[in-house]
């Protein structure tokens, strides 16, 4: 593959020829090369330049464009236009549009308006892709494919009469018999009873917005397939024409899709879009976020565990915002750097800035390029010159992986399930934020690990420590899996309300945590949100008092390898077990009864000895993430400052500064949004 | 009647035979039989079990369960299936639904998404109940009847072509011609006289959601009308099928419903769901409540308003919740018999818990039940089994009456009207809270006494005290019914804006309080909304500070029998009457000129000698409720502590303690949720 | 014409004769020529009185009214009835309703519901406006006609089907070709080129509201053209059927409308409908807020920049709100002395209260008039008799002209543009907001000064400084009006975000500020909103130290002439260029970086010589507001004071006050709102 081959970090920019005057193309090239920039991506969202009307394909423009670009070392990234049908399409076809659960169609004017199962629309999709695909996909300047731009942005539900056509094919495959989903769905339950396929319909308008949770469950499920199958579509008609080497990607992380299959089927690795300065955005600021732009090395983390390298396809290069919403600042002097190394940080080899020039027209004229409006050369532009020249002094890092001991299990269905369930999602939302936010300031790297279908025991060895906060739902794969890990050494912490539900989302009728029980060693015979007028309910472990959160599971130890490590202090629960670890063959399982807080999360990382694992070799002020990409033995440390002050860090060991290429040890400054890359050798 | 019968306090629980394996059945009733429970409700959304395909109609499943019923004591009410239509049904006739003022259909899934008007729903759930009623009916298990389930629950309006087809002909009974409606509605106004009946609609969008009042008042009085006539329908073929001594019932007061009327014409008691767990869900928690589920002891005395003697056909028993909201805590040790005595003491003889097991699919999986999805033995059987043994040594109580002294008067067309107008809902809302908190705090039970069809003056001679908070409209009958009952001796309060309007909603052309003038001797030439700048506004009562709330109406005495009793003493106003008394009869009326807050509606029982009624008796904290209940002679006074801390109560004459039999007096704690239940002789 | 001829000052009301039995008319009109109302406006409400049903056509109602009037001195004004089509005609054409654009129809019972595009609608409304003006027109007793009802009020976007067809011609003549179109609209972004005019609708709904923003500005110059339209359909009927020397009107200013393009096509002046009382409704009342009803001084203002002379159509006699919202407490006395006059200084020769009687139906029953609902006299009409007596003696005032040397340039496309983009609006309401409080603050009147199609720079002449806070969009002909302006000896003063837009929104590939560079001798090589976490960024200007707000512009001189006056001190961008002057012919242009804040308006002002013009002649309290009209060398001063208290002022130079007609000078009391009228000689 001729990008993410582990042997060059590259740069790239999103680049729209339809935008300009012919005349600024090659100044514009030439321009970016002379920047280090070497990749564009174009065309995603220029279907009528190839096909202005229905059944008449022309291919003049991009010809004339890629003509200019072979002239250059410039290397593309061709898009499928999917993502914006033509205005002839959605008028002479409205079936293929989006509507919402009250009915209301999305029209033409902003994008991805269309649904993935209206017949037409596969139809023209596919035959604008393949005669992409057949024309320009042997071009020599063209390197790999984008499908689409961003599946499920803007919104991930669809309502279409198309959509309810195909989840009931989907149902049918699922169950085979109404009898087997009406139990499935427990539609017993307000007499919800089906007696045709026919009754069954996508989620409709109900008072207050409540349906049947298992339908809706299955209705994500069913989102995420309709989208994979549509990526599908087009990857396979793709791999057909486009050259040996060149890649498939898509790009971005958006909601009921299930990543990690759609890029086991149809792509050859994930890239993503990194826009840390919505941290900044005026409405959405929040002074008390210890993490604000840090927090997308959460998001990056998430993309990592889908492609362990990975690329970015849009980098934040400027202020972002629509006319109709969004008031963000340029970013600061220093920010474009510090968000490019975070990507890098944390596995990016390919970073490709949205976009060249700022647009001129359309919803996007706040959403930022490189370049103001007059093109003129700018603070941007010389920054990504820097850069560009840092990069070249850090090539030996690509190909190399992110280092981490500890592990955050995670996977779809809890996380469709969490995302409707109110209970659910209140536990899980704050022990999430609690757990990233509580490694970051104890600089602790760790993977988000997804229990995908075919994941294996063995590939979960490697984390000494896994958390899986809420495992509300739980199959006896996923318990075996768990099980498998920790007999064989490993420590897994789950938190409250895990094991109650089975994979339908419906509560086991099983002492709890269910399937967890055995494991974990644990019972809970009682359980109760922590109630409003409780005040502050405390947990005492060994002395240290962790305060919980959210939900309260009362627990008791199952069995003799099950011991109460900590008890509960206040409210009438005082007294109760809220700590269980259970020995269970060489590794250790325990069941924490309440959600974490950064606080509690910071001391189970000490207590189970993972907290700061380069805590020897340097130290590091809170303000500062700490990230190691390893390869061949070979580490690469990357200290990041997200504070707009310098700091002082401590290097406690030498080792070459890559910037400089010198040796470095002892106290060092680091700028503020400063970043330092060393060679731990 | 079978229940209520001032024979016993019986306790029940609601039961879902068709949420269980059968298995399970004999188990749960003989388990239930040993806690103390004696009844259960079954089957109100169990339409499918009965009907499952249009026509076939198939009894097996509930006869099976009544068989297992009949091997044990367990008694039965069973319920029409009328809130949960089939699948099949809303399917094929989709006109049975309800809509929103928008458009927007409420489809299947949720419950209550019929309208009451379309004419093949009602023909349906006359046969439904009828099939059921002829073959159930006769069963020995069977006590008594519930129709449909919560009336007017989830919305309390409906918009359907059936409604405005039957809107109209409800107008046509109510005016006859167009002219007499043209003229109750004030058409004239922006132009909107009709010119054919066809013209009208239930309310239709309109910019700002703001049309005719006096339609949407008649628009309310026909909802209530039109569940009342879904009501009656039912509970005409029960009457015909259920055995004598059996009864009639539904559960639950809700909106936009003449629930003293349903009553009167199809119920021979009411029931009402009562959850005051709801004051201590998550988002909803009001700190600086001072009442949280004491509030419920105002829903409660609405009940009573209907039904002197009533059951509580679901009385929390767990965690309440659904998976798209509302997330509140496990009910505290003693809460359940805190909220249980709570029932009891406002005039409950039956109370049934919601529910046995909790629900383990659907959108309820969190309305937890006495049991949770295990079924395991747990801390909330316990407790009810011990509140089954207290009741024991109370059964005396059944039978026995409320005792007040005050009563606030009521009546649903100024209900009706405050809910749209939101001047009237203005100074309502603050005033009702301001009296219930008020009597709360001072110990003082009261009685809400609604202004129906055919109350008469004596049934309010009982009262020493009378409020009329806002008797925004009036007519000729009830002005009439006040004047009598003041002449004979009573003690009538009304505050500002009493009598501008006139039974249409249309304001009189009179000078203020209009019908109200001649009884208050109080004549109105100004008023005004307290204005927002105006900052805090007095009245003097002699020399007692009152903070004037929301409005100010400035009065002067009409006549030599009015004086006037205090005035304002803040902004322009100062020196304008804010309080008339007037002699009347051998009775006082009052004429407050503005809302109450807590403050002065404390300050008008002590002024007006009422508050305290059993001060000599017992000396209470602010955090108790007393309740006293009556039955010939003899008395029983409830004393309820709803602090999570013990209090110390001081009970001034010896009684006796109904728990330990034992007589007792002086100090005494009541422990957290504490309840002592004393015979007063 | 016989309003507003510089010869009387005079009062009128609004009346509906057709809300009250035919015996109160002589006594009404009786009471309001004793009261010194002298004209009445009537009938626009009324259509159904005229055409009870289609076609058929009765004068009698009004014949008997004018008849009665007739044997009165009082004056009527005529409306044409067009803001509430009857019953009979929306529901047989419901095409002539306007639409959400989710597609929810707005329905009969409210106003201005119907759409201007629907052919049926247009013919039905010429066809009444005619029979009307045919029939009455020649009535002695009118002297004028109101068109319509407050043209855009309630709803100032439309999406019907009409609109549609009318929105495709609109551009049709605006563009031409599709080609034109879609170039002009930048469609190129996000695929959306249209192929054919049918592919092209008014604004629908897309995700998150987003759609073309350069469509969306059309859009609203469409919603502009088709309610200009509408009311020259009416006034060229009008005009054929009047009397000479009856003028036609229309009330009150709302959004998407082009008032100054309106008014000179189709009306011989303004009315507008002042309700300062909006600041003390209830759930509006913002404490901080330090102009209140004195904000109602800005929107006279706007009413002054389209008729130097103008009228109050309505102004507000008593508590204002409707059954469904609004509650605003009665005008404490004085105030509505105070509020009539602020409509005077500002240049109402006519003031007309609504209205004489409160409606005792429908929606407005709490949109008091001068009388309540029995009529019995009260405190307001008699303020309102002692107004009329203050104006008999300053009738000398009438056709007198406000006087301002500041003025603040608007023009429409800014406006407009500003609604809907949020970057532009930021700007736009933070300035327009501080400079309208810092004049207020600082005594200094001023004109909004539109830049209408035919504004010539002569007229700008006359103001001494004239601010254009945020020019976003610029043409060359306004850039051209600027040039001249300030070449000839005008002080120019542009803020931020000035001329990064075209006439189309698009966004100008060119160093900023674009067309405003060569006046302002500006470049703005960065520009940023000021971002969340930046603290309070200050600008120094010679010492003296402004905030930035909102966005900062950072400045670099372009020529010699150009001359950095202040930098900014914080942040990254301390140093860089915050406010540049340019010498550019005799006069002078500054171009600010930031918006403006009271503060640093007030610097400008003081800086630029303009602040306090009359501070020599009198000496006033931040509350109280002055204004100066002047006629043939005379001039008046009106002192009006804002708060409850009274204050003292201190004339400086010997003045006639007109009410007493004694000379006056030194320290005087205004009472709390207080209003004193000098005359200057």
């Amino acid at each position: 593959m001729n990008l993410l081959n582990g042997e060059r970090l590259v740069l790239g920019t999103c680049y729209y020829p339809e935008h300009w005057k012919e005349e600024l193309w090659r100044e514009d090239l030439t321009r970016m090369l002379e920047t280090g920039i070497e990749v564009i991506r174009i065309a995603e969202f220029a279907w009528s330049k190839i096909e202005p009307s229905e059944g008449v394909f022309t291919y003049e423009f991009f010809d004339r464009f890629l003509d200019v670009v072979e002239e250059t070392e410039m290397k593309v990234i061709f898009c499928t236009p999917t993502a914006t049908p033509p205005a002839w399409l959605t008028d002479k076809y409205p079936e293929v549009l989006n509507v919402s659960k009250e009915g209301v169609v999305y029209r033409h004017g902003q994008r991805r308006h269309y649904n993935y199962n209206a017949p037409v629309y596969r139809e023209l999709c596919a035959r604008i892709t393949e005669k992409s695909a057949a024309h320009y996909g042997g071009r020599k300047c063209i390197i790999g494919w984008q499908i689409d731009n961003e599946i499920n942005c803007e919104k991930d539900e669809f309502y279409s009469a198309s959509d309810t056509t195909a989840f009931r094919t989907f149902l049918q495959d699922k169950y085979g018999t109404l009898e087997q989903l009406n139990e499935a769905w427990g539609t017993v339950f307000w007499n919800q009873t089906y007696t045709a396929w026919e009754e069954i319909y996508v989620p409709r308008p109900t008072y207050g917005d409540a349906t049947n949770p298992h339908e809706v469950l299955d209705y994500m499920r069913f989102v995420s397939a309709s989208a994979r199958g549509f990526a599908k579509l087009q990857s396979d008609i793709l791999r057909r024409y486009c050259k040996p080497g060149d890649f498939i990607t898509t790009n971005g992380i958006f909601g009921n899709l299930d990543n990690h299959a759609m890029r086991a089927e149809s792509l050859d690795f994930m890239t993503y879009d990194s826009y840390p300065n919505f941290a900044y955005v005026m409405d959405a600021y929040d002074e008390a976020d210890t993490m604000k732009d840090r927090k997308w090395s959460r998001n990056l983390s998430e993309v990592r565990s889908i492609s362990p390298i990975f690329g970015i396809m849009e980098q934040q290069s400027g202020a972002n915002g629509w006319n109709t919403g969004m008031a963000a600042p340029t970013p600061r002097p220093g920010q474009i750097t510090l968000w490019t190394m975070q990507s890098v940080a944390h596995g990016a080899d390919f970073v490709s800035y949205f976009r060249w020039r700022t647009c001129t027209f359309g919803t996007e004229i706040y959403w930022h390029g490189i370049l103001d409006y007059s093109g003129r050369d700018n603070r941007r532009i010389r920054e990504i010159r820097q850069i560009h020249e840092r990069l070249q002094k850090m090539q030996g890092i690509s190909g190399s992986r992110y280092e981490a001991e500890v592990g955050v299990l995670c996977d779809y269905d809890n996380l469709w399930d969490a995302r409707l369930d109110v209970w659910h999602r209140s536990v899980e939302e704050a022990s999430k934020k609690a757990l990233f936010q509580a490694m970051q300031h104890s600089h602790t790297p760790f993977d988000y690990v997804y229990l995908t279908k075919d994941r294996r025991a063995e590939e979960l060895k490697k984390y000494k420590v896994l958390f899986y906060p809420h495992a509300t739902m739980i199959s006896e794969e996923r318990a075996g899996l768990l099980k498998e890990y920790v007999a064989d050494g490993g420590i897994l912490v789950v938190g409250c309300r895990s094991g109650y539900k089975d994979m339908n989302g419906k509560c086991v009728m099983d002492h709890l945590p269910g399937l967890l029980a055995e494991v974990t060693g644990t019972d809970i015979p009682e359980y109760s949100f922590i109630a409003p007028d409780a005040g502050e309910v405390f947990v005492d472990w060994d002395g240290i008092k962790m305060r919980a959160r959210v939900f309260a599971d009362l627990l008791e130890p199952l069995s003799q390898d099950a011991k109460v490590e900590a008890s509960y202090v206040s409210d009438y629960y005082a007294g109760s077990g809220a700590l269980i670890s259970n020995s269970y063959g060489k590794g250790k399982a325990y069941y924490y009864g309440s959600a974490f807080d950064e606080e509690s999360a910071g001391i189970f990382l000490q207590k189970l000895g993972v907290a700061r694992p380069y805590g020897e070799i340097v130290a590091l002020p809170e303000a500062c993430e700490i990230a190691v990409r390893e390869k061949e033995g070979r580490k690469f440390m990357f200290i990041l400052n997200y504070g707009k002050e310098a700091v002082t860090i401590e290097l406690r060991r030498e080792m070459t500064d890559l910037e400089s290429g010198k040796r470095v040890s002892g106290k060092k400054e680091l700028t503020g949004y400063g970043v330092m890359v060393l060679c731990m050798e």
